[in-house]
């Protein structure tokens, strides 16, 4: 897939591919002010942990030009970093990604920061998809010739700055010439499976099925899929994983029907600080996206619903995290310190800021 | 709520409230020809096991009408009622409706036929109404007042001839005076529970959110909701019993979390001739009802779904299944067997006939 995240620095703007458009839409939104990258964040006209990591950095960048010229720019760009970070609350890769930010702001003059952060956004980019490639290797060695994965939500090229988490995993697999089918849950109420995950996996031939979300239990009982695959927005430091809602569902009936379910996620969605599970915010979004699809409303007027866009599936559940450093395994406190102390070590060889640094 | 299946015996047609328009339109669907009624019930005008029953009744009604006329009457009326039998594949109260019908099949002219057959039909229509309240008187038991049940699907006044399953259990709740609340699962493809259970529990004034199916795991982790009511399509005689696809993930996820799940349901549901779930036909449906939403694609064109209508909760899940002859537990081979015996006994004293006779 091509590039859905794009800085032009000849016009100073970022192009992002407007998500809640696709499939029958695929058009670019211009970013021209930070204001504009929360927004979109926001809105979700970009999602998916990782691609709002990148998109937060790029609106840092934008930022730091916005507020260039006004008085105590300082201070608004330190407040502008803050809304950047707290633009959704569950992903921890928008923190990850100002913090990284906030790191190199000692400069003499504005136009220098902003030179050096955007050095810095195109990094964590570049960064980006070269874990996902790591990812995508790393995790490939789950899967056989014929399997089919079952995955939630799109952890895809779309929710990352390219390549996937758990469809890079697919990817690669497929890339090593194995023949992988792969069933998409719609992912209600944004249908980001029926929209995003269907519709970049057709773009690469690869075959997809979907299905509702509720028919989970029996796909899985009968046999249809072999494996799950998600991704993350967060995963604790025990393991716990917070991921799309449904995805706490999908786990729990794996487990039952003893499938193997596996979350795939860049040590940046790794939040070391977050002890548990239960310390995560779970966002709650208006309740109109649940009782309108596509603008037309299939409720009764004024009926109310509940929309807790994600849960947390607790460590227990989940048979391994794939990451760039290789698939962790419970107990996950160890092994989630172990690839941390790895990635430092890569880190201090590579003189780049690691994620371990959060 | 008013009926919504209505036979006009001047006119001779059978009215339907058309369920795919709600909860937008509230228009009645006018059937004069039994053509009409298999219809309806294929493309769910009308839905619901017990509802479809009714409606199939008095459908075999419209045949006898309809075919009078012709030569070898008797021959196509047996095909037609065949044909009503299996209009749909996974409900058995389609059989169980019609093969009362054939029961009483010897008379000497067509008009005699339809006049015994339009009184059965109604005393099906009527017996399913005091079964519903019956249902409901039992199953009220199980509600503590202030409690909330979580239901998927719609097994309300619309599934039925009036008052409903799942849902007359907490009218009956309501009436005694108890604060029930409902979250409905929306349930996809066809949101039965958006467009028709959230529209049957306010039309009544009780309290209901809707919610994404994918969002059960959340909502019973959190305690939202303190019991699971969902109806039956079809329940072997051990128990194991199919419904509306999603079920058996949400009986799964209660399981987990340790919250009761219960099935409401007339003992016309329960099929002591079909041993156990393995043997229950699993209606697959058009992938358009899912790739679509109210005609508009959700999905690039051409992507392919699943879409199995029901799945097949294993009996091991299920705490109980509320019927007008009480709540039946485990063992249910067992208690089964002996709810049958029990009609059969009332059976004799009204001269009725009895489910346990198919």
């Amino acid at each position: 897939m091509e590039k859905h995240i794009i800085f032009d620095s000849e016009r100073f703007e970022l192009l992002l591919l407007d998500q809640r458009l696709l499939p029958g839409e695929e058009k670019f939104l211009s970013c021209g002010d930070y204001r504009d990258v929360i927004a979109a964040i926001k809105d979700m006209a970009v999602r998916g942990a990782p691609a709002i990591g990148v998109a937060a950095a790029y609106g840092c960048v934008l930022a730091a030009r916005n507020l260039a010229s006004e008085e105590r720019w300082e201070e608004k760009l330190a407040r502008a970093l803050d809304e950047l970070a707290i633009a959704r609350p569950t992903a921890v890769n928008l923190a990850w990604a100002v913090n990284r930010m906030r790191k190199i702001m000692e400069r003499a003059t504005p136009a220098e920061l902003v030179e050096a952060w955007l050095a810095e956004a195109r990094e964590i980019d570049a960064e980006d998809q070269r874990t996902c490639a790591m990812i995508g290797k790393n995790g490939a060695t789950l899967l056989k010739d014929g399997d089919t994965v079952l995955t939630h939500c799109n952890a895809g090229a779309l929710a990352t700055a390219g390549f996937g988490t758990a469809l890079g995993v697919i990817r690669a697999a497929v890339a090593e010439g194995k023949k992988i089918k792969v069933i998409a849950d719609e992912t209600r109420p944004l249908l980001q499976g029926a929209r995003l995950t269907a519709w970049e996996l057709q773009k690469d031939g690869i075959e997809v099925m979907l299905a509702c979300d509720s028919s989970c239990a029996l796909l899985l009982q009968k046999g249809f899929a072999q494996i799950v695959i998600t991704g993350a927005d967060r995963v604790a430091a025990n393991g716990d994983a917070a991921n799309k809602i449904g995805t706490l569902g999908v786990a729990i009936i794996a487990k039952y029907f003893n499938i193997p379910f596996y979350i795939a996620c860049p040590l940046s969605t790794i939040d070391t600080a977050t002890t548990d599970g239960a310390q995560i915010t779970l966002e709650a979004r208006p309740g109109r996206e649940v009782t309108h699809v596509g603008g037309a409303a299939i409720a009764p007027e004024n009926t109310q619903a509940y929309n807790f866009a994600f849960d947390v599936t607790p460590a227990s559940l989940i048979n391994g995290i794939i990451t760039e450093t290789g698939i962790l395994r419970p107990p996950y406190g160890d092994s989630i310190r172990r690839a941390f102390a790895m990635a430092a070590g890569y880190a201090g060889n590579t003189g780049k800021t690691s994620p371990s640094s959060l």
